[in-house]
């Protein structure tokens, strides 16, 4: 591994665990694991993933909060969003999370030199 | 468990997210971890912890930056402070570190209720 792609993982781990770092976020992911469960009034089929709306319903906040929740974990590369027509439908990507449990847990247990700017005094 | 008690417990898991969301602050959970690795040479006895001074020696950083690090560590409850003398030694909450992990875990695999304000719009 690359002095770069050292940082990226790095970064890309900063960027996971802030996605997590939020309750709301945290509801969204656990509903999106149990679809079935969840989202059972759904018109269109679960295969497609939830829809953004079924999403917000589920939701005590409003569409824009919900909407700016979604796209941090989409960023994050948390869940994965597909448009269908005038829908966007929404999985869970189950891998990603697991994945950066992993390097979290990984990065608890043995130091990794962050690359960080120079020692200022 | 009530609702404060949920409250509290979130928001607990929310603090504790953040601290783990920077690579300075992880390094130091991964370094306190063997303080016989990687701070053997503290002239004090590594029982008592491990010395700020040392912490910041081992980090490319600023002192007040890892002075900030370092409380932002102790204020989410996985590092404990003693002082002695004119010395802070820190050691790492192993069992608090795991506490938040199965939480974390936890939290991504039912919803909760997160505490949150109505529904706007």
């Amino acid at each position: 591994m690359t002095i770069v792609d050292m940082a990226d993982a790095t970064q890309g781990l900063d960027e996971g665990i802030k996605a997590l770092a939020h309750p709301v976020r945290r509801a969204i992911l656990a509903k999106l694991r149990e679809p079935e469960r969840y989202f059972a009034e759904q018109a269109q089929p679960l295969s497609l993933g939830v829809c953004a709306g079924q999403i917000e319903q589920s939701c005590p906040l409003s569409q824009s909060s919900i909407s700016a929740h979604l796209a941090a974990l989409q960023a994050a590369g948390l869940i994965n969003g597909r448009r269908v027509g005038p829908y966007v439908f929404y999985k869970r990507d189950d891998l990603a999370i697991e994945r950066l449990l992993a390097l979290l847990r990984a990065s608890l247990d043995r130091p990794e030199c962050a690359p960080e700017p120079e020692k200022s005094s």
